[in-house]
């Protein structure tokens, strides 16, 4: 099914709106055309809502987050829902500041969406404390291991199910989940972790894989988690003894512009729990 | 002629102000590096005024445009003009929004610009809605092919006549134009368009190329647009079978860093209409 | 003492909270993973003083500065010195505006920098403005050469003793000095500059050197110093003939990526005066 996903993104090349930090947006964008889909950038609230309704996708990433484009992200949440976009968050660093969590809770309550993309601590933060009522039990292991696993894939659904949304926890096994079902993933590198944005590229990806599959959005975020450490695998050994972090980052792009659905499909390395 | 201009380039060296998005803004500032031109990148309506005063020229561009940076760009637009300087307008994503599209509007109205260097789509929209009593006829195809090639070549010089601008549209064909004459070119290869911002780094290079050319500037765009299109290709030809948009922006500026005045002026490849 | 130093910064990991320009975040951050500590960015108001709690040490760099992000930057710089936080100042285009200059002034007043980090212009504008009592006499040269090496020297440490920080003068010879000591380095290589960003770079990955070793900020901001030039030199070996600035900008931070404390004692040229 993979392969289909992937041809899906490049057969229908859609524009995906993207309001996101100043830190890795150039490496978003090109990830975005690498894979087949089309980037905007832009973050002004008197016209995001104008340029979510030209998209068929929004990615909210709260990384270098400022109270001006706070208000640009919900505007556009909340128009992208009206218009029936798949919203996709990615709330880095939040946990790190009241700033951020404070601004996730906000979006999580006022904009619904399709996936929310992070690593364990900005789950768990999230699940934590976005509204009271039905907490979920956020109480898990700072990474997910082969020992704790069953218990991460647990919370990833309780968090699913509580905001509808599919929920992608990335680290060294990868979590993709809806209420219901879990894919375990174990493409990637270590070496991954040494280049800034991996994360938010793969946010960025996430929304053209489901905005290009808008009926398989757990399937699409799995696809687009596997596509990028499958990325980080082929990229790896392409590296000569002199390449580091830069010329890995470049190879990982790279690799995604090249990426077959074939590829994909045969590369993707997981289990469902 | 192309040889002098980029030997004027790397002679005057010519300090440049951009007030720029900041999806590309990087690349930017190394392509004017690469073609030996020197970046300032300053966006603050505290200081813009002063950084154009120490420059030569002036690269406006209107990405991920704010209320805080449309000030800054009509002050230093202003400030340029006053002072002589050459002022290149980028209108990114005019008609995608009415924020873009009114502030290109209100800066063709307040700064007089040296080069206006767009898609075909962004040039429509500034020909159609800026101004009302002479309007140009904007009714022109949405690409430049050999069929309506001089089609979009008239159009381009009625809007060059009614702006007093050198006007760069450029695609598949690129057309730079004054009012009578024009530069069809046909150099670039159309894996440039998975890359983001190579648009940017175009008008970012041409202001280089015309603050180094003043008495030139139609023929300074030209050159500029042809040696774009040129790194394009000769970056294309460096492109191993695992290389994909990441490591051709890479080598683009590279090759653009090391383009010789003969190897412009011997690959540049245009014709006049 | 260099291999130490950087085996430090390997084995603590420090993260770095940077307040920093738009054009050249992207590799300060790749810069600060390939030494092997963390980044992270974050400039708006509401949050700079959390983050800079979490975190061991500040990197402020005022280019593309703004309205907003001043108040951020003296907001973390005070809390970084409550803390007991090393603070790195990088006075990017000190002189060319009243914006920049005198916020770097009002930088110096309220902040106690660890380190300042600049060209030699940038430097002269802090030495010859910032307080008048016991102004430093800022009338070296443009440039530090090996004919004028001892004034330079003499102003570097004049300065340092004045603002109590290290203060580190780049160029073609590299001055780190406090008010007793200076290195005299004579890493790196002539077409590093032709690289945007090289300088806040060397910010950035000096406050990590520094962080990891509080102890020796002299000589944590030497090897800094000693280490970009090295990369440099290292980058530099790796070109191929259509290698340019773009790809010298990848292997740079490659460099850094894979140098051993061994290669930086070993490669490490300096004198002391």
């Amino acid at each position: 099914m993979f392969a289909a996903i992937l041809e899906n993104v490049r057969k229908t090349c859609p524009l995906i709106h993207n309001i996101t930090n100043y830190v890795t947006v150039n490496d978003c964008a090109n990830i975005v055309l690498a894979c087949g889909a089309s980037p905007i950038m832009a973050d002004d609230k008197e016209e995001v809502e104008e340029i979510t309704t030209i998209c068929s996708g929004l990615n909210i990433n709260i990384g270098t987050l400022n109270s001006r484009t706070i208000a640009s992200m919900l505007l556009a949440g909340k128009k992208a829902n009206a218009l029936n976009h798949p919203v996709i968050l990615d709330p880095v660093g939040a946990g790190a500041s009241r700033l951020r969590t404070e601004t996730a809770y906000q979006l999580l309550e006022e904009v619904k969406f399709a996936v929310i993309r992070g690593n364990i601590s900005e789950i768990k933060t999230l699940a934590s404390g976005s509204g009271t009522t039905k907490g979920v039990d956020a109480d898990v292991a700072d990474k997910a291991t082969e020992e704790n696993l069953d218990e991460v894939v647990a919370f990833a659904k309780a968090f699913a199910e509580k905001t509808g949304a599919v929920v992608a926890i990335t680290g060294a096994i990868d979590i993709v989940a809806d209420k219901e079902k879990a894919y375990c993933i174990r493409n990637g590198h270590p070496m991954m972790s040494s280049i800034t944005g991996t994360g938010c590229q793969l946010s960025a990806m996430t929304a053209a894989f489901v905005t290009a599959n808008p009926d398989h959005p757990l399937e699409a975020a799995a696809a687009a988690v596997c596509a990028m450490g499958l990325a980080g695998e082929i990229a790896h050994e392409r590296l000569t003894p002199l390449d580091g972090n830069s010329t890995y980052r470049n190879y990982i792009i790279d690799a995604i512009y090249h990426l077959s659905p074939e590829q994909l499909e045969k590369g993707a390395n997981y289990e469902m729990r």
